[in-house]
């Protein structure tokens, strides 16, 4: 027996499983009572194509979900995509109840919640609302403003340097560091760096066992954002490790300056299904980022080290003045390896007025 | 009754209390136990001229340290200063057995241990040595090194900055914060800028209550490093909340550079008793203490804010590579208002190879 609140808190935990497979779809957790309020079934959407969350629930608990109460993270679906409606699967198994973290704002999708009432089911929504919301945050911002969600992820020294006098940065910050990174590149659907970056570093961009170097198996797609045209022929970006979009003037338009336009970049990124963007170096790409107002949140990865010289991790996001300082909110500090690593959200204009 | 590990405890904590006001004596507590480990005297070293930690507790305890215990954060001083050897006065009480933290570096006052053996008293030390130390590190740091024990403090955005592209650095740090500098500048003897803050920001840099302006009874000495003399007249530096001292190239001496001798400061510093500095600003004058290796411990106060361009927090420390940055480790972070403060040791040469 477990309590409806204790479930979506198993149903939000099990959601963040699929961070990273899912997209375009959101992720979601779903945990099924009996009658007596005891477990009969629990379930995660897992693979973008694969079944939602509530069918694997459902699946499990076979008769027993009848007269029982549907736990699920996020509003369930109420349109035929690659799969057929959640709403209908859960009025024919005969839940009695339906308990809901968050709503559903894909306009294609949503509607779930009445369907599900038409059909004479109890439904109660915003159960445990604000951490459903935090684990789907990437999707559910996306889908509202129609562009991924972009969280700008940086290493630097304690004085905000990425780079020493001579430009060397290799490492900056400490293995563990490093790896907790590829943690992080895991989550997304797609790695946006300047083709400064690619020609300084060299990097691959994908999401590797750093002891081994071993590949994980789904690998997010490689963004290069290269105006002119100058990422060479033989970039470790361009290796068949995984799918890779040079992003030229060409292709995406420019801006005022002759840069690619970044909100027709994001905007062709979402009509592919990328919902949730890392984005990593370097300094002026986070900048014109940031002067567009395309960063949502910002990951920094601060190594106790002093260099006093050297790059900036960060150049020209467009702030003249203290007043006009781009505002963030930390929402978590953490100690990896003698690293600081932050997460800081930015503060959204209304949330200052 | 109390163990003498917890009496160890209670002494360093009461130890703490001095800190600010005791140079260029050391933080020192203490606790009497009487024959049957009952708490029978304590105090703390509160101010240079005043009794030290253990004639604080014997008056207390009278007659009921005869046969005790004395429980001391630092080996009891063997010499006549302002006041009498607490090794002769603790020998006289008939205390039965002297535990000790920390042994007394400092050669004019070192030997109260060995004296206390020779009268025939049990001496332990090392007992909660490592946080006996901690408790004491500026003024242990300074005798050892002959010069006072330096503190950099900076305040600065997430990527480094510590004034925006136009000058304006007004408010990057939290209030939470500056007050938070205040307590802190309370527990040093002297607060060092150079003349580039003073022209800038024309900072009073006193201990004070920042709700209604409130002087701190004890006021650190006020430096200002300015070569040439450029500190106006009516500077707030010079008004009478504090002493202060102009450091010009004629009264310290110069390094190769023609800027100020930097360790012929700090060692005039220490002649005149200064033990624990804090180095608040400039980036350049941090820079050059860096490159001299005169930094001992870094705090940082990040406020969860980007700029992108502006004042560097740290200008010119002497490194070229990021081989040669100067490393640090974190012994503290915490969230103060919004922002960050973290708290670093800078690795010795030692500890590296």
């Amino acid at each position: 027996m477990v309590t409806e609140d204790e479930a979506m808190r198993r149903a939000i935990a099990l959601a963040a499983r699929g961070l990273g497979t899912t997209s375009p779809n959101p992720v979601v957790g779903c945990l099924l009572l009996g009658p007596g309020g005891e477990v009969v079934g629990e379930g995660f959407h897992a693979y973008a194509g694969g079944p939602h969350a509530e069918i694997v629930a459902l699946a499990q608990a076979g008769e027993r979900a009848r007269g029982g109460t549907c736990v699920v993270s996020l509003e369930p679906c109420n349109h035929t995509g690659r799969t057929g409606p959640c709403s209908e699967a859960l009025i024919a198994a005969g839940v009695r109840r339906v308990v809901i973290g968050v709503d559903d704002p894909n306009p294609v999708a949503s509607g779930g919640a009445a369907t599900l009432r038409a059909a004479g089911i109890e439904v109660e929504t915003g159960v445990r609302r604000e951490e459903a919301e935090a684990g789907n945050v990437a999707w559910l911002t996306a889908v509202r403003r129609g562009r991924p969600y972009v969280t700008w992820k940086f290493a630097a020294t304690l004085d905000g340097r990425s780079a020493a006098a001579d430009g060397t940065s290799q490492w900056i910050s400490s293995s563990a560091s490093r790896s907790d990174v590829h943690v992080l590149r895991g989550t997304v659907d797609a790695i946006v760096a300047g083709v400064g970056t690619v020609l300084a570093d060299d990097p691959q961009l994908t999401v590797r066992d750093l002891r081994d170097g071993t590949l994980a198996i789904k690998q997010p797609l490689r963004v290069v954002v290269d105006s002119s045209g100058r990422t060479p022929g033989n970039a470790r970006v361009r290796d068949a490790a995984a799918p890779t979009w040079i992003v030229t003037a060409a292709a995406a338009g420019t801006d005022p300056q002759g840069r690619v336009d970044l909100t027709g970049m994001l905007t062709e990124l979402y009509a592919r299904g990328v919902r949730n963007v890392l984005l990593e170096g370097g300094p002026t790409l986070a900048g014109a980022f940031l002067a567009a107002g395309l960063v949502d949140r910002v990951i920094g990865y601060i190594a106790p080290k002093l260099l006093g010289d050297g790059r900036a991790a960060l150049v020209g996001a467009g702030v003249g003045t203290i007043a006009d300082a781009v505002e963030l909110d930390f929402t978590d500090i953490t100690q990896i390896g003698g690293d600081l690593r932050f997460t800081a959200l930015l503060r959204t204009k209304s949330e200052e007025s």
